[in-house]
């Protein structure tokens, strides 16, 4: 308040000498109201740049969620030999994580599909709270899917790779050995989608900081 | 405004008699300074209930966590019938699986604690932007290490319910029914976490929206 008074009485200190006091009155309120809404110059191009990063990242995300679903969902392998009653098959569709973790992963890529109108609108009105508060809690759910099933899915690899004596499952990857690879790389695939949303939060919080 | 406008020129006129400019003009830009970090009444309110509400929310994700990790680190079965050789016992540490359920458990459970005294600085300082951006950051990373951890034991919590039969993976809780259904509470318990951490982060983003 104290300033307030003293920079009003610079202004009118001018004025009192031209002798307009009536039509500078009504500007004095205008310097008090229009400066804290003009946007600091430095915070505004880190947040478009921080914007702009968001939308690779989320391209990034994106090609990674495609590329493990696709992975996962293609894999499958028929041995060349079978018996008079039985060819041996695998497909991801015998292991119900593996079809959760497909559905999952194409849940995922689509909503960053939806997403990326958001990330636009962040680019022009990097001020914006609205949005970007948004797509922070609607990634922070994405994060959790994704890293479930990603989970999920690693374990049961695991399990196929190694086995467990202790409950007599045995590995067949010695058997399914292209299928099990496929499915190592479709669960890397997600891992890196999980660290793509992690790093998405990490810019939105930043970016959320001093938002209006 | 207007009274502070009213009341300022008021003195101005009274100082351009004493004529003391020089030392005013320096004085003015400190006005645009400082008006806008006044915080709202009612926005300071709001983030102080938030910041309550993080850390009861927090006491809940550390007890689910700490119950998920007792839950899994005490299972654990002994049939009470033994061959001349052999005696049928299960446990957590016979699946590497579940051995990483309770050691992450542990780790974030650890981290909730240490996370605590940050969560009582944002009560005190509601606009302090600093710990609420690194707790929304290290929440996300807690979130998805439980979700990991939480996803993977439910990967094979679900095998050894029900088997797989293109595997020839049998299920193992006919005979361990006990220490299948601490595990399965395990679970439940981790991912009561999780939903307690996506909370977290939700009302930290909301929370960090206008803060400086």
């Amino acid at each position: 308040m104290k300033n307030a008074e003293s920079s009003a009485i610079n202004v009118a200190s001018e004025t009192t000498n031209s002798g307009s006091i009536g039509k500078k009155k009504s500007t004095t309120p205008l310097l008090a109201a229009e400066v804290p809404i003009r946007p600091d110059r430095g915070t505004h191009r880190m947040k478009r740049g921080l914007a702009i990063f968001d939308i690779v990242l989320r391209i990034g995300a994106l090609s990674s969620a495609l590329a493990a679903a696709a992975t996962m969902g293609t894999s499958g392998q028929t041995l060349p030999f079978f018996t008079q009653f039985f060819q041996f098959e695998a497909s991801y569709d015998d292991l119900p994580t593996f079809q959760f973790f497909v559905i999952v992963m194409g849940i995922v890529a689509g909503y960053v599909v939806l997403s990326l109108p958001f990330s636009i609108v962040c680019i022009i009105r990097p001020h914006a709270a609205g949005p970007r508060l948004l797509l922070l809690i609607l990634d922070s759910v994405a994060l959790a899917l994704s890293t479930a099933a990603a989970g999920a899915a690693a374990a049961v690899v695991a399990l196929a790779h190694s086995g467990n004596s202790s409950t007599n499952w045995l590995a067949v990857c010695n058997q399914f050995g292209d299928f099990c690879q496929q499915a190592s790389g479709a669960v890397v695939g997600s891992f890196a989608a999980v660290l793509l949303f992690l790093l998405l939060i990490l810019f939105s919080a930043l970016s959320l900081k001093n938002a209006h």
